[in-house]
């Protein structure tokens, strides 16, 4: 039995990419939910599946309004929060500089500090290896360091991880810090897959790649992300957890895009733009050890990483079928 | 010729404990230098010697007044932001729980991107060894990981690392990050030796001691840590830098309560309140490497950690002669 059954859950960006495969994932393990979200990059149509459920609640909700969250927070008595909120759009945070600053760190710490006043005692948060920086070691294990991000939303992640285990440690909040790979799957809402397929159904003669295509990266299913991340907290015993969620491998922009082409349009030709680095603050080459994830006993449906992506390409929304 | 001379340079927090030093040792060096100081923990006595220097000007200022900074940014030519401002009490960050994310993560998010819209290409990062939270790695160099700081202090120096490196890739802006052992010497404002000043002078007989006193710590004279940073600053090449900057060795607080006694209260007996840890938030066990200190170059006046702490007993404000 999962740990988070009968649990009464706070899931913030439950109505997102990622936190909507959460939230079915608590719903059908019978946890009591309460998703909180601004919708502003998350979709109410997401939550339509859970809309009826007897354990599901849908708060329409901003992180950066602390009265509202607040009393909330006051009146369900929470046993766990997840924190999935935040810009989702790693590029668009170097166009309006406050926007991870805002949506990523200031939301990070509204929340972990009404789960102080609270008295929450456990947090899970939804990391990401950008905050490795460009590593020096790859597969890149969870002591790597130093980390220096490059880009503001890395900077936003590293920051959430820092007031997350000060808080755990000052005032005894249990944490689990999850640190994503590339997150594929049901529900797409960004990213380099929906980027190309948009692409191609505009122009179906010619895909335009970022880069040289050789930017090679980790992926994983949405669906095993959100049990792995579930798995862990039930398994673990440890008030301080953290873990890489990443399949074996790494799969390159070039290898996605031929994969995408094939789908949507077979004529189509690549052109790059050029350059190592896709755009500014990507990171060009990452791989995450997915050891520690794997020793602790979490199972994925998709092991390898370009299987991940494959599946991903075919059930991207607008993908054709 | 140290390369500061003849530069423009704002320095934030230029009228606290550290900021005087790094104040006096640019005037010294012929920069031509803004301090910009909200007077909160800094005192204007400590710039009495610079005001009528030519190469000194003072803005009383915060980094929260985002316009005036502003303001003052666009007016004047700046080479290099030395940015030092922050809350000294790391114990105080924990009772009240917004203060090191505005004077820490909000102001260094405002000097950085100001320091891009006013295309500066430098700036240079007090952090701190609070950055590593508990180490498993003694001495710790500044490569290790992970980094999951204990006080939100830490938090927010952490934070304020990944802006500067996320700003310094996106905008082409130089970095010099470096993370200090425990500050010592003139002009201190905070810490054990002055807490230990001032107990003794309320109770002759006793000292208070935190903890069991076993807590071990690596000390700097605060000299010697301005200077070191203008030496790696001066001979550098690198776009990126991150150094720790320490003394060899670590001293204990039963070592410092010993020193403090003898010499302004001999007959005083030591009451230590138990436990490892001194306070909430605190390090009990600090050890930073100074290998890459050392092999750039990096002279110290006081090498050895009991030294720099000897030293800033000496020269303590408040101890008498």
């Amino acid at each position: 039995m999962p740990s988070v059954t009968g649990k009464k859950i706070f899931l913030t960006g439950g109505a997102g990419f990622i936190g909507s495969s959460m939230t079915a994932a608590l719903v059908s393990r019978s946890a009591d939910v309460i998703v909180y979200d601004n919708l502003s990059s998350g979709k109410l149509e997401f939550l339509k599946p859970f809309m009826k459920k007897k354990n599901f609640k849908f708060i329409k909700g901003d992180l950066l309004d602390r009265r509202h969250l607040s009393k909330v927070l006051k009146s369900n008595d929470i046993d766990l929060v997840i924190h999935m909120a935040a810009n989702p759009d790693v590029a668009l945070g170097t166009k309006r500089t406050d926007l991870d600053l805002n949506q990523g760190t200031i939301a990070t710490y509204n929340i972990v500090d009404e789960a102080r006043k609270n008295d929450i005692g456990s947090i899970m948060f939804s990391s990401s290896s950008v905050v490795y920086g460009i590593p020096r070691i790859r597969p890149t294990p969870e002591d790597y360091g130093p980390l220096l991000p490059i880009s503001l939303y890395g900077a936003s992640k590293l920051a959430s991880e820092g007031l997350i285990t000060a808080y755990s440690h000052l005032y005894g909040i249990d944490h689990y810090i999850y640190r994503f790979a590339n997150v594929v799957g049901v529900n797409l809402t960004h990213g380099v897959i929906l980027d190309f397929v948009n692409k191609l159904k505009k122009n179906r003669r010619e895909l335009e790649v970022l880069g040289n295509g050789k930017q090679r990266k980790s992926y994983i299913d949405v669906v095993d992300c959100v049990n792995a991340m579930l798995h862990i907290y039930s398994k673990s015993r440890a008030s301080g957890n953290l873990y890489n969620l990443a399949t074996e491998g790494q799969t390159s922009a070039s290898d996605i895009a031929n994969m995408v082409i094939a789908k949507v349009s077979p004529a189509a030709r690549i052109r790059y733009t050029g350059g190592s680095q896709g755009w500014p603050g990507d990171i060009a080459n990452t791989y995450l050890s997915n050891k520690k994830m794997l020793d602790a006993g979490v199972k994925l449906s998709f092991k390898k990483s370009i299987d991940a992506v494959r599946n991903g390409i075919n059930v991207c929304p607008n993908a054709p079928a």
